[in-house]
């Protein structure tokens, strides 16, 4: 990650005010414990501005609002910014700019197998081993990295990056300004079945819909959108799914909803805007998750849960309650043994009454 | 998914009875809520029955034992059958058969590498990318859609579809008439290690067993069935598994079991037939789980299930048991404060005895 | 799996103590329920011992420490060794070796598709349909199976073995003697936003680091390790990860672990040398699992884990404590009924003072 840059470059492209040197040479971005003498760091929470004086680091962007104790700005460099998230966010931007692979070339890679019926834009890259079926869709600037499967008339918008090994189903539609990792299989059968009238095993419940994921979605690695039964099931506009998700048939999820590393959903579950499920929870057949909602990892949901509310535990309640229950049963021997310990005061008394 | 039929027609096919019209176009199914002028939706409650007058559906299949009232017979239609969830199946298999894409071709794509000592049967279609290594076989009239792996002396049944990336290992057989979706991966070495006496680590323990995948099975996308250690790991025949599911080393899973998403078994778990493991079960090592016994979802097994018992929670318990557990954790609080309130009132008078 | 030795042989490599014939044919390793007349078969408890007058097998590999009562020496066979689970061990490798497929020829097959610039030690085995980009590098005696993707810088070390449909992304790098089962994402961005400030939606935080993977690690199926957001993603050297893993951007896991399926670490994790990890396991954000520690199946972590402690539940706390509290919530409603009877008792007495 080799990369040369100054502490005054950078205060420029940040707007940043600068508190020391601007000629500081720069070529890598660091933890502050880890950070060498040409590294940026960052200081966001008053505990790492304690560790400023003793890092190694050249430079770091911290927050207008921190006291950053002992600096020198004769030896070293503060970037004061107002909102340091997003500063963080621009500077990774700068280098990650510099060091990612240059985008592959726009054009159908000869070992790819693209249906003459199929339509890639000329700007589009279709990568090596990718299979592109009839009437299949890829719009302008987007990169199938390499083995990406798109089946019969499916769409993906403009602008998008399907990494290696994604498998797209029939007639399922990906937006614009989409990123979908490796591995991940977009509009696979719904798991449906009825058992048979006569006993011999479970009929199969054919599924009409497909899968909508609309704009500025990204899907982590190895995930799985089922396709819906009868109507689709939809990715809403700037929602982010991590890896290992499952997203079960004719899901509703809204627009900028985060599902964080193998969350569940089941079926025609409905997860409204803005909704958060942390890691590993799972949300029941039907169920809606409201609007802004919170659902504390590995939760197990078993009810609604009401918009702008955080819930947490198995069956998913309150949060507030359920954190009053753990407490509550952490401290429940104790409780016991005292009213135990009163109860039997009372009961020796009473023996010895005359 | 434009598909033109008519009230009538339908009728014909499910055997139904005809309230209304037969002449109305459908070219659509729907869940009643969306439904359109010329959809078909179902009717299998009565909550429903009282959506109908307020739906723009042409026309509704419902169970001969609602009531639906507001039907004007002379507008729409109500088709009127014995067993609904079967019709229901029946009418999506005829739209889905015209809305599917089609079989592919007979034969080995150009772009497939076919060892020459596999047998694929002149019926069956081997798609683009995909590897068949020596000794394997593909039977008559299956699919491997496309980038499919079958390892050495794999093989595949009769009627069989293969979804895009899936990876059979070497020796693994799949029976006829099975569904395996994108990204499964039959037969990777289990998870079995023991540390080494020169504390240098772990040793690896060799997997002699291969995966038995019998008739009639369907298994999502993504999913993982390891091989086994002496002997095979076992699918039975009819059984249904779902996305992202985990079956470890020697696991013999018997006949139409269900296995939602992202159920996990650990190694030589024995779950017997008709069984039911709801998302996110886990069930540990050389476990079994009786006949017909239901586990609720995110249960952690942690003993037998015994034959026909529903179970839950973590450790799972009989779910009589654990719901009991569970309304007696939420109100715990409350019984404890009655339960001080009493000890403190008798404690009191007490204090006042002469 | 037809391989024919005979007890005198397996005697002789494992170094066994032979009590009965060393003639005897063998051409199978069986669980002892299901050994045949020709089968090799283990003993490690006196439970399996009691079996062994009732098995078929031919001969059983044997604890010293063990008694077998019912044996006899002219008709069947018994080895005894002084480590049972290393012989085990030694005995399947035996096997193993004579049943696996060969390893395939070194080079590039024509299917793959390698940029001129990348590396392939001659020994290396490059399968078809993978693609290896511009600077990567596979080492000597590795073997890329089939549609591995090696993205662009990405190393892969010394006798290596990548199943079908693995991805590296670019810059990550594998150590020597690594196993990575089929479907696994190594390098995928981790899961990192923040608000946009102008309310619109999330912006990415760009990932500059990479992973790396130390030697000697297996990883199974279907797993992701996300790349690192500064600094690399860490898995320690001898550490093995199972099916369906998770492991989260920056996570940093050390040697000799152990990750069961479907463990989840959300980001900065810090995972300790010789810890352990049951199935489905989940730990939050930036907490510590120390050295050795243990962590029961399905247990939401929620605090760092001391070095060395056992812990359980969600939230995880210590296992003794977690068990202590489960069984006291069986037992809980019984203990109130208890406690309420008595001080019914005490109420009524009162009542009846003068």
């Amino acid at each position: 990650m080799a990369v040369e840059t100054t502490t005054g470059t950078i205060a420029d492209v940040l707007g940043a005010e600068l508190l020391g040197r601007a000629d500081l040479p720069i070529d890598a971005v660091a933890p502050i414990e880890r950070a060498g003498p040409r590294s940026l760091t960052f200081i966001r929470t008053d505990e790492y501005a304690r560790l400023w004086p003793g890092s190694a680091a050249a430079a770091a962007i911290v927050s207008r609002t921190l006291r950053v104790p002992g600096h020198n700005p004769h030896a070293r460099t503060l970037l004061l910014v107002d909102d340091a998230d997003i500063a963080v966010i621009r500077t990774l931007e700068l280098f990650a700019a510099r060091v990612a692979p240059p985008p592959p070339p726009s054009g159908v890679h000869p070992s790819a197998v693209v249906d003459p019926t199929a339509a890639v834009a000329p700007s589009a890259s279709v990568g090596p081993g990718c299979i592109v079926e009839a009437g299949a869709s890829v719009g302008e600037g987007s990169v199938l990295v390499a083995r990406v499967f798109l089946g019969r008339g499916a769409s993906v918008g403009k602008r998008c990056t399907l990494h290696p090994g994604v498998t797209v189903y029939h007639n399922c539609r990906i937006g614009d300004l989409c990123t979908i990792h490796a591995g991940t299989v977009i509009g696979a059968d719904g798991f449906g079945y009825r058992p048979a009238p006569d006993g011999s095993g479970f009929l199969k419940i054919p599924h009409l819909g497909a899968v909508l994921v609309e704009s500025a979605v990204e899907i982590g690695a190895n995930s799985t959108i089922d396709r819906g039964k009868l109507d689709d099931t939809v990715i809403g506009a700037g929602t982010k799914i991590d890896n290992l998700v499952q997203v079960g048939h004719s899901c509703r999820v809204g627009r900028c909803c985060i599902l964080c590393g193998q969350v569940g959903l089941a079926g025609s579950v409905v997860v409204e805007d803005g909704a958060m499920l942390g890691g590993q929870v799972g949300v029941g057949d039907n169920l809606r998750v409201g609007a802004r909602a919170k659902v504390g990892a590995q939760s197990g949901v078993m009810d609604d849960v009401p918009a702008g509310e955080s819930w947490f535990a198995t069956p998913a309640l309150n949060a507030h309650d359920a954190m009053k229950n753990i407490a509550l049963l952490r401290r429940l021997s104790g409780r016991l043994d005292e009213i135990k310990a009163r109860i039997k005061a009372l009961e020796s008394e009473r023996a010895n009454l005359p």
